[in-house]
């Protein structure tokens, strides 16, 4: 019925191991032609969290119809289940521990889940410790190959998820946990166009007075910003500098902002 | 006219987050099988200098035809222009901020340069933050479609270009910039055949007396040698260390060689 | 005679440089269609040892009839050989200094070994510092393409081989080399079932004692736990941490586990 036509990876096995060329090795194993795609495997050791929320950003920008292996699971080789999900854009495949859910939402919502108990599809021999090789690409390189996603194991509802990102308002501010810190120290916030509709031209967090622009050259060299990021969220930056080192602030921390409008 | 057959990229996108995957899916969204190459997306944010350093460096290995995205855009969702710049051995598309000229001469010189102002070869929702996923990538790869450069935009002829580096020579010395240090701390400085004949087979800089050489293992471990490198640039090495550290130099730093033959 | 159809790399070379980019630049140019895979470029500079391993783990989960690419030099441009080597299920091209030899042991065992001196298969002008692109890359890519291996240069048998790691046992204990310190900081020893059947249930080592279990959850987080890899080998890890940095070891120093059977 799917049609999936790539493979892409996110993970915390880091660049320096073969563990990625191991994954990658057996998708052409299974699939010869598959195409594969990085997401990324700089994840922080065990950070399910992190490995979620790069994931969701990340898929509504790739091609319809891949299946996205996604590995940060501090429980392999437990009782932990192994999922995989299908999605109206895609498929995910990965430990039961939260880290596909926000994905599934971010590609229309969960259409069907299930356990991968089938033996067939995984493995020859399953390691103990590396079900990325061993389960989820495998099963992910025969979902390309055209099994049915439903042919991987029984249907499950009752997928492990994380805790909502905090998101609060009152009168005059907005208050957000801070969902990612990226490469150039952005500060990306649980908010969105709604909260700053709330917030106005002018914010103020942490003591410092924050204009909202559009883009980090809105301000002078060394400013800090508030402006709505690429993936829609509200976000902080400095110009050519870390908003995150800046405020002192890093992913999971909530941040206060208030509405300071420079109307009045 | 021209037949462009793969994208490169070339970032300061960094390789935790998920830019690189959303450009390279926007890039197999649009022409599905394109192959894709990847430069670096280690260069340091905002190092616009670097950034170019490595793209001319490169392209010159890569097969013909292809299209480089380079992205490292301090000024994105300013007033900055993005451009594409055709050569006669591909194609660069980035911001005019300097990032593409070396490279534009690296493959032969600029035939045509025109400022991206089609917005129907963009994406459909251009952010202010992330134009290499909005319109560099995209463009690029309706390069590869076979779309004309000159349908992406009006021809330009005033490009923004980086200073020179600094290269001068006297009485037996040759002053050069640090143009590049790699990963094994080789300083590559801004000179190359007809400097190192200046100086002839001995060298002196801050202090040290280095042979010149054909490649590390021409001098024992932990010795500095000056040789010719595989860019064809005069540079500085250890064999089996760092000359960066070796010199306390890094790039843009300016350095002096004094002839010193140790045949007289 | 071999049928090869894709080419792997294993380098020191980094990722922040363009030296990656241009060997692939250099494989597509040779090969256009040949499907390229990275084991890893983060082998630290000039590490033979830790190259030669990762290399080895990893090529038996990639596909048959590969050609690996593996390039950590510290000789490149003096008297040290390229060569090529044929396996059961693939090949292996390098510099001759110990790289290539336990992957070609995981592979099946050297069917044939070549000195690459045929330069009609080299890169046109070969540089004395960048064999990875000048030599080893472009022999690959023609291996890809149907040239035979014997047509690389002629057959040699007097590899250079690397020591072999330590491992040693005797009464209730079994001492082996640290072979890898992987991104999670997991112990992997020179020792596989056969030294984990001498040890039994419980293992003690560096004064720490240690159940021998299947995977990291086998114990509560924060403790050591000892188990047979992924690739086979007995390895000490630390649920949700590093054994390594627990144990103060790396890669080439030497642990003695003893036997504390919990059985008693």
């Amino acid at each position: 019925m799917a049609d999936y036509d790539y493979l892409s990876f996110t993970t915390d096995y880091g660049l320096a191991d073969g563990f990625v060329a191991a994954c990658h090795g057996v998708a052409w194993t299974v699939a010869p032609h598959a195409r594969l795609l990085d997401i990324t495997h700089l994840v922080p050791p065990g950070d399910v969290r992190r490995g979620a929320r790069i994931l969701a950003q990340t898929v509504p920008d790739l091609p319809e119809r891949g299946v996205h292996v996604a590995v940060v699971d501090p429980g392999v080789g437990t009782a932990r289940r192994a999922v995989a999900i299908e999605t109206p854009r895609g498929a995910l495949v990965g430990p039961d521990n939260g880290l596909l859910i926000p994905a599934a939402a971010a590609l229309g919502g969960i259409v069907c889940a299930v356990e991968l108990v089938n033996a067939t599809l995984h493995r020859q021999q399953v390691s103990h410790t590396f079900h990325g090789r061993d389960i989820f690409t495998p099963v992910a390189a025969h979902l390309v190959n055209g099994v049915e996603l439903v042919d991987a194991g029984p249907t499950i509802t009752d997928l492990v998820e994380l805790p909502a990102p905090v998101l609060r308002h009152g009168e005059g501010w907005v208050e957000g946990e801070v969902l990612v810190v990226d490469q150039f120290g952005n500060v990306q916030l649980a908010a969105g166009t709604d909260e700053l509709a709330l917030l106005g031209s002018q914010v103020s967090m942490r003591g410092e007075t924050v204009p909202v622009g559009e883009t980090f050259g809105a301000v002078p060299p060394g400013e800090l910003v508030a402006y709505l990021d690429s993936a829609g969220r509200l976000a902080i930056a400095v110009n050519g500098g870390s908003a995150a080192a800046r405020l002192g602030v890093s992913a999971g921390d909530v941040l206060r902002l208030w509405a300071t409008s420079s109307r009045s």
